[in-house]
């Protein structure tokens, strides 16, 4: 893995126009914590012209909570793997829904992901392991525990050994591994579990990153993973100074993103690698 | 009526799951004040899946903002009445189209809802008035003054005996009825119709109060309408404070959700019971 | 041009119902500031209902990032045509896509537009420019500098002549014309393109004032897009001066259209008319 603080610059630098096939519940503060790091969003879904949309930017972001956009996201991930363009998966309760099971098997059959991020339930249900998660957010008993953390850190590397894929299993701790490498990423707060979107906006930076740095996925997802766990403990840290609540934590987190600099995200990572 | 305060206790152990079909316009705030609140939310809307995610819900939100999804809602509220799940209806603009009154007619036909909670257009109109309700918001002729207070009062009380739903209407003083006991709720503030969802969100905060207390709808109901209340009241008192518009009252309304405990919903709920 | 802060007071006296048909990303931005302006919001857009919903309203606003709404757009501006009810358009991301050229082509064969708001982009490409615009945000080479200032002004006007619509291009100097005046408007900030829906949002506000005031466009057109300059430099002096970001200053923005007078808004304006 490669500077993180550089990995932000070179999004600033580059402005990465990211285009995102997500959701509607997220769907603003996708595009505004894309803003936030640098990059530029377009929110296009109508499968008429997401080709054509694609083919104009940097990265391409697929948020299965748009479910009823699988063929859009299909039509857009084919022709980014075309030109070349990284591509994102974020996998909303996979497991949760027949539909979900089937738009994940289509997508992955039919799109070349640079990158995969999902909670845990999300992550061992396309490892092939039985889940219980039911909806949107990690089930308690898929969630990693300091005792299964390097059980599921093999999982992660696996999975990203099978699909070719930067694997990024978001949670307490992150883990995220192209294979190669495996990163525990220990940053990030409670609270970002108690508002809408923390894992869509988190996996639409990663896209932004993987738009300026196409080449470094591992770079660019930990990169991304790191600058999103720091803003939280930022905005945590004001809402237990300000005694406010959930929609502050949710603006001072994008802020936070905002005022981010390489510097204070080489500061703030805490991390290790295992080889 | 049991205590509003342990009400809102129950939601917080209980993390209800709330399945939610509502409208892109205010998606967002709804999920984020079910989690202010305690619950879990889950957006999904595909008609595809919902009956799959009811099923493992511990309630049902349907919001006919979200007008094209009327068959999805029958789908859920069919599976949600299969198996006791509590379902609630935010009859949305129900008098304004045609579109609208045959979809509130399909669905009081095919669902048993727990609750109902609407403005005084909406909740006339489903009681078989002539409403002049235009739009999304109460008309002027419509609101409910103190001297139709009590009238009004007999037609909530008469539209949840016939309708075997407690019965919610929004407005100065909300109205609130099981049939058997008929609540006179004085919380809010008038900024609260300044910003747009404030209707979806206090419905969406019912399905979380539902889905923790199932068998004690009218304690629900009122618990959740006047922690609405009393939240806006608190981001009306920093609204003037501090100078801000309806944008910062949104978000403090929000916090304030997040930040209520039971006692604090005890002491500042200002209502009466009319037998 | 008329006075722009009497245009103020006349949508808050008012209270315009404006009908949008807009996109999902910034759809609850665009009803929260026009409730700030003083207009009412009505967020309908089934193709099913929308001639009912604009019949009752006081003005339509179409916007193209909507894309798949194109037919509800056509039918509820003819209808508003017939009514004689202001309709305004954002052609947003116009050049973009065949997709978006062809809706514009339909809607602009179709119904007359009091006013139409865009970047450099979406307005060269209307007015038979050749574009470098590939999304929703204007692209470097059709950016108007103070060089090419007088030249697009003209471009702006004969647009305004051969539609019979005010045109409005948005940018560093924002450029309005109705064929017989021609304003430059030079508040706003650059932050503004730092959140999604800065460009929504006015076009937003434009219909609410073009509801307030239907007779004279240019008036309305260029009062709302002041009041989103100045209400961008006061959301913009908050955020140096507080150190927050991108997130904290669209609730700003919103707030200070939310507290703006007729007074503020005339004292703030910085414009001049060419003839």
């Amino acid at each position: 893995m490669n500077d993180m603080g550089k990995a932000l610059e070179s999004v600033r630098e580059r402005e990465p126009l990211v285009q995102c096939i997500t959701n509607f519940v997220t769907v603003n503060d996708c595009a505004n914590i894309i803003l936030a790091c640098g990059g530029s969003p377009s929110m296009a879904h109508d499968k008429r012209e997401v080709e054509e949309s694609v083919a104009v930017s940097q990265a391409l972001v697929c948020n299965m909570g748009a479910i009823e956009d699988t063929e859009a996201m299909i039509l857009a991930g084919k022709e980014a793997n075309r030109r070349g363009i990284p591509v994102v998966l974020d996998p909303v309760a996979v497991g949760g829904t027949q539909l979900r099971r089937d738009s994940a098997k289509q997508l992955l059959e039919n799109v070349k992901f640079t990158a995969i991020r999902g909670n845990a339930s999300e992550i061992k249900y396309l490892a092939g392991q039985e889940t219980l998660g039911s909806g949107v957010d990690v089930s308690r008993e898929d969630a990693v525990t300091s005792v299964s953390l390097l059980k599921t850190a093999d999982l992660v590397k696996n999975l990203a050994i099978s699909t070719g894929s930067v694997i990024a299993l978001s949670g307490e701790s992150d883990i995220i591994s192209d294979g190669k490498e495996t990163v525990i990423l220990k940053n990030g707060c409670a609270t970002m579990s108690r508002i809408t979107g923390s894992g869509c906006m988190v996996t639409s930076m990663i896209g932004a990153f993987c738009g300026a740095m196409p080449d470094d996925g591992i770079t660019a997802v930990c990169s991304a993973m790191a600058a999103m766990g720091i803003a939280g403990e930022k905005a945590e840290a004001d809402r237990i100074a300000k005694g406010t609540g959930n929609a502050t934590f949710r603006t001072d987190l994008i802020d936070a993103v905002f005022n981010m600099t390489g510097e204070g995200l080489n500061k703030g990572a805490r991390y290790e690698i295992i080889r």
